[in-house]
C-alpha cells in the first residue's frame, strides 16, 4: 500500500500518519519527493482497511498493490479449477456449449429445443424457470413447473441442465433439480444470494454484473468461495457503455485478464452480450478464440413466439451453423469442441 | 409503438407483420417511406410485448412510445406524492435531511452523532445495521443489535430512522424497527426483495443502481407500489462513468427528469454520489437548488474510524455548515428546512 | 512514483528495475512486501516517462504520484486566476452569464434575442460562425458574415462576444472579431488547434471533451498555457454515459474539484449540459451553487426555427427567469450577478 | 420519422404540429393512441432537420427511422468496398495486417522492425511521424525526418506505408509520403481534418473516437466520401468504458454491425484497444474471428526504450506467433492471409 500525501503536507502531517501506520501493527517507508512525499506501507497479510488513513489530515490519496482477493486468485492457486458438473468438464480442454431457450416455457417447446441442440453439440441446457424481469407486469417463468421439465430433458437427452436461482427462497428448490445454479447479473452482488450458492454444493455460474469492474466481479465469487464451494464458473455477459447498437458491449478482453488474475473457468454469453440474435455467431467465434472456456446462448424454435429474448435467441438451424464454426475453430485452437 | 422495416423488407413482409399485428389484437397503420416502410401501431392499453414482432422477417427495430410504468408515473397521478414518515413530510414544501453515519458501529458512536445532527437540523437518522459489502472479508454491521440502537436514537432524539434491508430474510427484522426502508443501489433489480418491501407497510426509500437508467429505476419503483405500497421515496446517487475524479457522477438531471415523469420524491445522496467528503457540501448546495427534496448525508465524528465509508463521512462541525447552507439556499427557493 | 512488481517476480527482476531506475537518474526505494515487492521512486522533477519501466519483465504496474499537469496547476499558482475580457472579470466574485443562440443565423435574429440577454444581464453574447456539426449535409454557420454580426452586437450591446474557432485555418480571423475564442469539446485534444490558440493573446474558453477525464482537460489547457497564454477559461458541459434521459450527463463535482486542482476558472454549460431546454434552469441554479464561476446559455427567441439546437435553447422570457434565479442565488452564496 | 406528442396534448397542439409537418412539405399521419397520439411523417428524401418540430408545444419525442449517412451506407452501395492501396487490397478474401511501431523514433528502429514484420507477413507498415500527446511535454515525433524513414522502409521492404495526419497544415505533406492517410481517434469530429482527407486522394483510415457511436463513426466517413474519396477504411479501437482492466473495451460487436450498415472495410487496432500487449494476441484472434478485415498492430523490438505507447507493444517474436494465429483462423474462416 502507498500512502500519497498532498504536496502542502507538513513534516508534522507525515509523521502523524506513520505513527497511525505503526499503531495498526504495520511499517511505514516514508519516500520524499520534490513535490510531495509517499509512504509506503508493508507488513500487511491482507488488504489493509485504508479509509482510515484517508481520512487523515494531508492525505491525498491511498494506492493498494495487494489485491484484495484471496481464493478466487490465481496467486493463491496457480492451476486452472476444472468444475466437473456430473461428468461435465467446464474449464478443462473441452470448449462447453450451454444452450437453451430464455425462460423455459412449456414441455414441448423445451423437448424440441433440447432434441436440436443436443443433436448439435450442446452439453448443458439452459432455461429459466424463475425470471428477472426489469417490469411487474412481464412474464415472470414457471417456477417448480418449469424445474420438473428441466429434470425430464436431462433424463431424455443426457444434458446436464443450468438455471436461474433468483432470491434465497427458491434457491434450494432450484438446487435440488438443476446441475448447475445461475446467479444472474443482477444479482452478482446479492451477498445474501451468493452466500447461499455458496453453502449450497452444486457448481454455480456467476455472471457479471452490468457495470462491474473485473475486481468487483471477481469479489462476488469469493463470497461463493468463502462459504466453502470452490465450483465456480465465471461467465461475461457484456457492460453497459456508451455503444448503443448492442444492448450490451461484450468485454471480451475480461476473458484473458481473468484468467491470468483466476484460476477459475469463464465463458461468454454472447446473446446478452449483444441482444441481437445477428451478432450472436460472429461473438461466438470471437468469444472461442478469446480464450473462453465455452457458451451460455439463447435457443429458440420460434424467437417470435417467445415470451423473454427472441429478438436476441437464434434458431436451432443457426445453432447448428454456430456448432460447426466452434469445431473447426476449436481445431486450430488446440480444444476440442463436442 | 412503432414497427420500422427494413429498407429491403418487400410488402409481403409488411403484410405479415401487420397480420401479426392485428392477430395481437391491435390495429397496424402502414406508412410507407422513401426508403422504408413504418408501422404506427394503435389500441395497446399497456405495453405490447414486441420482441413477438422484432424477430419477424424485415423488421428492423420497435420503437415504443407508451411509457412501460404505471402507478408510479405521473400520467396517472398529476399530484405530487408526499410521504409521511410518522408526521415528517418527504415531497412538500420541507426540504428533508436525513444524517447519521454509514454503519452504527456502537451505541457511544450513534448518541454523538445523532445528537449533533438533531440539533443541526436533520429530521432523519440513518445507519446501517445490515452492510452489503464488496469484500467478505470486511465488516457486515451490528445486525439486530444495530437495529436496537437505532430505535433508542429514535426514542432520545425524535428524529426518525432509515436502514437498509439487504435481504428478504431479514426486511421484516428491520421493517419492525425502522420508520423508513432503505434499498440499497445493488439491490435495486432484487425483485424479491423489492416486492417484499411493497408488501411492508413502511415507507421504502430506493436507491439507483449504479448503472440504471431511469426507466428501470422508475420500473424498480413500479415492482414496490404494485405490491400496494405507494410510500416510496426516490434517491439519486450517482451513476458510474467514465470520470475518474469521484467514486460516481451525481446526475443531477435526473432529479427534474424524475420530477416530471413521476409524482414521487426524490433526494440525493451526495456521499455515495461523489465518494469524497470534501466534495458533499458544494453538491448538497447543487441538490438543493435543482429541485431535490432532501439529503441522504453521511456524518461520522471520527471519521478516521468509521468501519466504512469514512473517506465520504463529513464531521458534524461540517454537519452544521451544510444545513446552514440548505436554509440559506431554501429561503430563495421558496423551500423551508428545519 | 511507485513500481509494482508481479507476486512472482524474482529478486534478480527487482534489483534488473532498479539499476534501470538508477540508470534515468533517479533514486530506487524497494519495499518488501508480504505478497510482493513494490519500488517507491524518487528524484523526479518532473513526470517520469514510465513506459520505459512497465516493459521490464515482474514488473506488473506504475502508479504516478506527482501530477503531470503544471502551469494549469494550483501547487504551482495557489490564487484564482481572473480572465479579464476587455473589462469582465471571469473567475473573481462575479457570476458571469454568457448567452445566445447556437448559431448566428442572421442579423435580425442576433439583434433580437443580444437586446433581450442583455437587459437580463447577460455580459457576453455567444453565437457559432463556424459550426461543426455531425453531419456534412447540416447548416455548418455563416462564416466571416456571422462574426461581423457578432462585432456589430457588441458595439451596438457592450457586450463582449465569444465565438467557436473550429480550425486553424479560421482561428486568426476568429480571433480578429472576438474577445473569447472558445474551443469545442470535439476539438478538446486538436492539438494544433490548442497551440494556435495558445499563440493567440485573446482569451481562450475550453470546454471539455465528449469522455475526457478532469486530468486529460486540464492537460488541454496546459497545451494552450505552454505557449504563453494565461487567460484560459474552463467550461464543463458534460460526458457521455449510460444515462439516456438527457443528451449528455453534467458532472457537476467536476467543478469543485477543478477548483481544488487548478487556479483557472470554470463555467458550466447546462445547454449541451443537458439537451433539454426544460433542465437548463434547474441544472443552472445547481451549477451556481456548486461553485461554477458562471454559465454558458443557449438562448432563441424562436427556437422552433433554430437553424441549430433548438431543442436545447430556452427562449428569453426564460432567460429573464434564469438570470433572477441566478441573482437570488448569488445573494446566499456570496457573490454578485449582474 | 416519428412525432411523439406528450399524453396531456390538446388536439389543437397535434393539429399545429401537423401543420408545420405540412409546411415543411411532408405528410403527416396522426396515430392516436390509447395514452398520447403520435404522427408518422413520410415524404422526406433525406434526413428531416426535426428540431423545428421538436420545439413546438406538446411535441415529447422524436424518432427518426431513416438513417442519417449516405455515401457510406451499404442501403446505396450494397456490395462490400475493396479499397485499393498501391495493390494490396484492403477489404477483400485477405486478411490484411498493419504492423510497426507507435512513433518512428530512428532509421535503425524502424529498418529493425520493419524486416521482421515483412517477413512475419505484414503487408503494410505503421509508425506515427507526427503524434498527438496527451501531454504537452512528451515526445511529439520526428515530422518530415520520419516520413522519409517511412518512405524507405516501403522502398526496401516493399511494405506499403501508413501514418497520421495530425493537422491540415501537415496533411498534404503527410500525403506526399504515405499510402495511407490515418486520422486517429481523437480526430474523429475534426471536419476540417476530414475534409482534407476527403480532398486528397490517397486511401484513409478512420479510427473511431474514444465514446463515439457508431452512428457519428459512419457519419465521419461520411465527412470523407462526400469530398469525393471513396478510399475509406474504418477501424475499431476500443471506447472508453467503466472496464478498468484495459486501457480501452475493444467493442468486436461493432465489426459485424458495421459490415451490415455499411460497404466499407473495417479493421481492429488491438493494441490500443486493450493497451497491454498481453491481450494482444487474444484480441487479435477474436478480431480475425469476429470478421475484421484485418488488424492494426504496434510492434517494437524494444518495447522498454520505446518513445511512446511501449507497454501495449508487442516484440516480433510476439509478432510472429500472432501471424501464425492469423493464418491458422483464417484457413478456417474462409480468408487468406499472407
Amino acid at each position: 500500500m502507498l500512502v500519497v500525501m498532498e504536496a502542502t503536507a507538513t513534516p508534522e502531517m507525515v509523521a502523524k500518519v506513520c505513527e497511525e501506520i505503526t499503531r495498526m501493527g504495520l511499517t511505514p517507508h516514508p519516500i520524499p519527493g520534490a513535490l510531495r512525499t509517499a509512504i509506503g506501507v508493508t507488513g500487511n497479510k491482507a488488504q489493509v482497511d485504508s479509509d482510515r488513513i484517508l481520512t487523515l489530515v494531508g492525505v491525498q490519496d491511498i494506492i493498494h498493490v495487494t489485491n484484495p482477493f484471496k481464493l478466487v486468485s490465481r496467486e493463491f492457486y496457480p492451476e486452472n479449477s476444472v468444475v466437473d458438473v456430473d461428468g461435465v468438464k467446464v474449464g478443462g480442454p473441452e470448449f462447453v456449449v450451454m444452450a437453451g431457450p430464455c425462460s423455459v416455457e412449456s414441455r414441448d417447446q423445451c423437448m424440441i429445443i433440447a432434441e436440436r441442440v443436443a443433436n448439435a453439440g450442446a452439453r448443458i441446457f439452459r432455461g429459466g424457470a424463475f425470471k428477472p424481469r426489469t417490469s411487474p407486469y412481464s412474464f415472470q417463468g414457471l417456477g417448480e413447473t418449469g424445474l420438473q421439465i428441466l429434470a425430464e430433458v436431462r433424463e431424455r437427452f443426457g444434458l446436464k441442465i443450468i438455471t436461474e436461482a433468483v432470491d434465497t427462497e427458491t434457491l434450494d428448490l432450484v438446487a435440488s433439480y438443476t446441475d448447475i445454479i445461475q446467479i444472474g447479473a443482477r444479482n452478482m452482488q446479492n451477498y445474501s444470494l451468493l452466500k447461499k450458492a455458496g453453502r449450497s454444493m452444486k457448481p454455480v455460474l456467476l455472471k457479471r454484473g452490468m457495470s462491474a469492474t473485473l475486481e468487483e466481479f471477481l469479489m462476488a465469487a469469493e463470497y461463493i468461495m468463502a462459504e466453502g464451494n470452490r465450483s465456480v464458473i465465471l461467465c461475461e455477459r457484456g457492460v453497459r457503455t456508451i455503444a448503443d447498437h448492442t444492448r450490451n458491449t461484450l468485454d471480451l478482453a475480461a476473458i484473458p485478464y481473468v484468467k491470468r488474475m483466476s484460476h477459475l473457468p469463464i465463458l461468454a454469453d454472447p446473446s446478452h452480450g449483444t441482444g441481437k440474435k445477428g451478432k450472436v455467431i460472429p461473438l461466438s467465434r470471437a468469444s472461442i478464440a478469446v480464450g473462453a472456456d465455452g457458451l451460455l446462448v439463447e435457443v429458440h424454435h420460434e424467437p417470435e413466439n417467445a415470451l423473454s429474448d427472441g429478438p436476441q435467441s437464434i434458431v436451432p438451424d443457426d445453432f447448428d451453423k454456430l456448432m460447426n464454426d466452434m469445431r473447426r475453430l476449436a481445431a486450430v485452437l488446440d480444444r476440442t469442441c463436442a
